[in-house]
């Protein structure tokens, strides 16, 4: 790739942290106008989410390839045209992204900086519910890579299977390791108990695995 | 086509799979957050069906064409390129992975794997509905293949076609006998009594052989 | 235009009455589950009247250019390319479509095949409203025949602002008089009394005539 | 540019004054009928000035660029291409148009047409959502041009990273000093008291001066 390394690097945090703040700040706010209604509050958190990851990939996929996401990187369908290092410093960036866009959104809606979320997420179908999303999303991808697809049908696909995901599991498809430590850090509609963030990143890590496994017939 | 049978079979199987899974599992998220608001449950449901809809199309279309959907195996623009043998297969899978679809909803939202369901979807209005639903359905794939569509261009359409149909029918534009099917083994939102399985299923035909009609003159 | 002028009218009269099938019982639907939450109610009809736009534009474009309204086929960017005796069928076909779209959704849904509107849609705000719809609409059009751009552009941007339409003026965006005409003979949630017809029509077509004349300096 | 200036300036005017009205009489509309639903008020309110914004960016882009927003044309990246004298043409055809959008609504919806918003949006939670949203804005646009994206995909992507920004800020994203002095000017839904005006445009400002900062160094 052309784009030099450090400038990639600003792209997956700046990127993880505008789409980390869509995802808590549209949580914030929903929560805050939905008065208990709860379908209504998911709605708006699924469009926010959807409208802000197709935006976010557009803009800068074309620095960095506009993974924001651990298992993208690491397990995705690029993963060998990057050097362990390389990815290495992606997942880094992605992480403090997405802690920066919690914090940003604490400070958007005048919140205490730091929180700890008390929500429980936890249980075996919200365990197969992360293994499905992910393993959705990742087929998204190596669909894409294989078929060479362009840069705004796999935004647009990409958007939309997360969409999709927020509404047909049982956990709302976190899908992200990075988001999903983040997201550990807040105490509002997003959040996730810090204790059930371990076992939600293996089912994430298990649903790319078998993704890589289903696509890898197709890919080579 | 170049991508071996197997492969196509399998896409056509968990395809079908993840799109039963978004229709239903959507169905059972919209009806527990909805608190019997009846309008937000439907449009939470139509919303995610369109998403994966898309998504789907995009990611399992190069593999297998991405049917999902035994009329549109049968009776659709492409059928004079498969051989019977061929569309069997494809609809067995079709079957197979619906019902997969419906399992794994049970299974991530904790439900009793096996249900049969109890909702009542019958009559003339209701089969009409159907009747249009499949003519729509079909006249966007015939349409798109007529005028050489692209795959973002046809899965679009064909998202929108069923969220359009979810909302302007008075049977929500099942659309899909192997869906239809395996609706009947869920008790949940998007269920159907399995002795109203059948019209359905007729009405879905009839439609999809309408559009056939419609479309001879123009594709030939 | 290639297409034989007997196959372009069909294509305009099933164009048109699964369009206004789409408005009109969409809208039916979304009255019997919002029970009495009206933005809810004008979400959903807004959104699947989008979402059939941009369907049946993909679908029927490439037979007949997908009118579907007769302030388009009159007034619009390709006036000049048919006669006035093609027009003329093209509006006939619009009409007597929108009449069967609307049979068609009493048919669905157990309702009186004929009905009379009651509905109030009356007064200078209204009236505005339908003008400024109108000229919107038309001006996508107008804009999109001087930019060259492809199907898929223009009918994402037609249906997108009827969707913006729908909750931006005071009518509700009718914007088309075949669709109007068709809308007084139900008395469901998208009707408008007889009496109303004339003046909405006359606003579209002031709307039209003035889009047409911001937009004639830029096309020729 | 080889279209003319002053149909470049009736363009930044009619777009900016079509936008304007969107995002008004889509809050009057959703205040009336949400029933003090607010999240659905707002679900409403993105949703029709997302279908508006790229509706209008698809349709005015090929004449004036449809900045419709001082920043945009300001700070933007194709400000180079424009002469200071120009660029101010455009900003005053912007805040003309925007004034006439509130102005078309207020007639629409039967209001008295002066009004003065009594509607406090003030504080640093606000400034800073406002900063962060023209940020975001700005950085589609600039990684837009340096990838090359063409019309329609930029166009998606602002009307969806403006969607994202109604919820995910605390400040609803108005992003858009023209947009912001004419909601001054009307106390309905989408309105602000005049005296929490400058603060939203400095903020504004310098979100677009943070996004050039970022991205000069990919564009040069």
């Amino acid at each position: 790739m052309s784009v030099p390394l450090p400038r990639r690097l600003a792209a997956e945090a700046v990127g993880t942290a505008l789409l980390m703040a869509t995802v808590a700040g549209s949580g914030v706010m929903a929560e805050r106008l939905a008065g208990g209604q709860q379908a209504v509050a998911l709605l708006a958190n699924a469009l926010a989410t959807g409208a802000g990851l197709f935006a976010w990939i557009v803009t800068f996929g074309p620095l960095s390839g506009a993974h924001f996401n651990p298992v993208v990187t690491w397990l995705g369908p690029g993963r060998h045209e990057m050097a362990p290092a390389e990815r290495a410093g992606y997942v880094l960036m992605q992480v403090l992204g997405a802690l920066a866009g919690i914090l940003l959104v604490h400070l958007m809606y005048g919140l205490p900086a730091l929180q700890v979320s008390t929500t429980v997420r936890t249980g075996p179908g919200a365990w197969l519910s992360e293994l499905v999303a992910t393993f959705a999303l990742l087929s998204v991808l190596h669909g894409a890579r294989r078929a060479g697809h362009g840069l705004a049908l796999t935004a647009g696909a990409v958007a939309l299977v997360i969409v999709a995901g927020y509404w047909a599991t049982a956990s709302t498809s976190f899908a992200n390791p990075a988001v999903t430590l983040a997201r550990a850090w807040t105490d509002t509609y997003t959040g996730i108990r810090p204790t059930d963030v371990l076992p939600f990143v293996m089912a994430q890590a298990a649903g790319a695995w078998l993704a890589r496994l289903f696509w890898r017939e197709g890919t080579r």
